[in-house]
């Protein structure tokens, strides 16, 4: 008899990641990957791959897949709790953690302790501290990969979260599957719903641990997940959060290739000197335009992260509407301004 | 003392959209658009405009403002309410509409009575009834345009309906500001929210109708917005729907860009049979591959309201995952089959 349902399903997911792994590690030695029935090809040791593991039934279905299925494959398994350090007693908890890790047979195995700022509100601020945390321990350990245990429910908050912005669809994209310096953050869990890891947790008789932040209704996150995304499912049907998980990844895919015309079509829009010209801006498609002005304005420092589609369509009637205007103030002390056939974006 | 400020937001939204349908009159029959000091071109006596009126406050201030605004730019304003049958008395109040409809000065004024069928559920066969008259209603008076009192809000649900299909961007990107048959149809309130209409309502005294299945739970519409929406608003801030309508705008640009990207990409990755060549289609980025193969199941005769994204996911992975699988059946009995270095997508 096989695994549970559940144990089968997080396992393949995280095989099919390190297969992933392992091939991008044999590429870039220049060796080519393994293939069926072909010989496996020489490489160092044996590469390290590390779970982020919170304790909570996500992360630690993550880290029993991951103990299971590495070893077979020729991989290191180990694991990295991040403590955050914001509540009485996440020491110890921590400490439970690398317990219940060891346990599974990870091995290295370590608690970080990070302090947590307060730039860009606590849930932004508690994500920089631990990214750093696990990049500095990816580091130190010389691991090739660090497995992330968001699922498709996270993923269906995240765009929802970006879709509240009303920024466009890079912003629906949500997580990535592959992200990081190097490709270094994996989430192998992206297409499995919470769910299906808490079960896996329960047949593998893992104890895990429930955050109490999930269920604080501070959290915008937690308001959507125990609010919001229920209330959109009763309305819509139970399919929302396949739903929104698909959109993601037909937006990031979208949004990558609309990237890529705007920086082809770009070489285009310039004169001899670099200049944008508004001719030759109109006559592109208004979302290749628009991604464009937004490069530019970026480019003169403004930072990305201030600088809304609002600003975007105001510099934009600079070439589809003109009439005349004033220069436009963008974040950052940018200026938009046109001038003659041209259009100039600096700081001011 | 101007008018009411809820007032003059319907006013401004409705003499742009007559602006730009005289505009485009005017461009259509050879004479230049009448430019700031410029002699008002010979024309046609007048241009008639009619208002889709459902009796409810969206349609009633739509009405108001182009009775208002229409005799000021030389166009006759008419109405049309649809009686839909659906409700007992539904043919006295659509008698109760044409009369108002004529208080406000608006001539020609007619109701007109349709059978809802039931095909694609009650919502859809109502519409589809309804735009049927309006196209026959605007076809009889020669109507340049008809007018929808589609607000911003009712465009944030439009976007969460096609966020629950998860089938991309497109589907994101709502209700267009022009749409039919030679842009037929005008949507001059897409910016304009609900408040601000049944606001206009009551400070011009104009007695407003409540389709009582606006608030029944039997249908989605009506469950995400007395449900889902004000959830999710509590979730993420009272931003919500300005957030999803202008997601609408930008998807829809978004989409329109790839399409012409697809359309053109198209003609590349044929031989010289017209079939397509898997591994032309292998080099172009994932969005614009799918939407290539989408189109080429439509033509080849899929449905396209049948033809999911993970029907299209699996057709890709015969381009970009191929280990030798079969052919792969789609909606409309499509098959899409790798053959050789082809892939040959037919009715089978």
């Amino acid at each position: 008899m096989g695994p549970h349902p559940a144990v089968a399903a997080i396992r393949l997911a995280v095989r099919r990641v390190l297969h992933d792994i392992l091939t991008e590690l044999n590429t870039t030695a220049g060796v080519p990957a393994a293939t069926a029935g072909g010989r496996t090809p020489e490489r160092p040791p044996s590469p390290l791959v590390l779970v982020a593991c919170s304790g909570g039934a996500d992360s630690m279905a993550l880290a029993s897949a991951l103990a299971f299925e590495a070893p077979r494959l020729g991989i290191r398994a180990g694991g990295v709790t991040v403590d955050h350090g914001l509540q009485n007693g996440s020491d110890l908890r921590a400490e439970e953690v690398v317990l219940r890790l060891r346990e599974l047979g990870l091995d290295p195995v370590e608690a970080t302790a990070v302090s947590v700022g307060r730039a860009g509100g606590p849930e932004a601020a508690a994500r920089d501290a631990r990214y750093a945390a696990l990049d500095a321990a990816a580091a130190r350990h010389g691991a090739a990969a660090v497995l992330l245990g968001h699922t498709r429910d996270d993923q269906a908050e995240t765009v929802l979260l970006g879709l509240a912005r009303g920024s466009g669809i890079r912003s629906l994209s949500g997580m990535a599957a592959v992200s990081g310096a190097d490709g270094r953050y994996r989430r192998p869990f992206l297409q499995v719903d919470r769910q299906t890891a808490r079960k896996a947790c329960m047949v593998q008789s893992l104890p895990v641990w429930d955050d109490p932040h999930n269920a604080d209704p501070a959290y915008t996150r937690s308001r959507l997940r125990h609010e919001g995304l229920p209330a959109l499912e009763k309305a819509l049907g139970k399919g929302v959060v396949e739903a929104l998980a698909r959109t993601a990844q037909l937006s990031r895919d979208d949004a990558d290739a609309l990237d890529t015309w705007a920086r082809q079509a770009e070489e285009g829009v310039r004169d001899a000197t670099g200049v944008l010209e508004c001719a030759k801006l109109y006559a592109l498609p208004p979302a290749v335009r628009r991604r464009i002005l937004r490069r530019a304005a970026i480019e003169a420092g403004a930072p990305a992260g201030a600088l809304f589609a609002r600003h975007i369509e105001e510099v934009d009637r600079l070439i589809t509407g003109w009439r005349g205007q004033g220069a436009i103030n963008l974040p950052g002390k940018v200026v938009a301004q046109r001038q003659g056939g041209r259009l100039v974006i600096r700081q001011g």
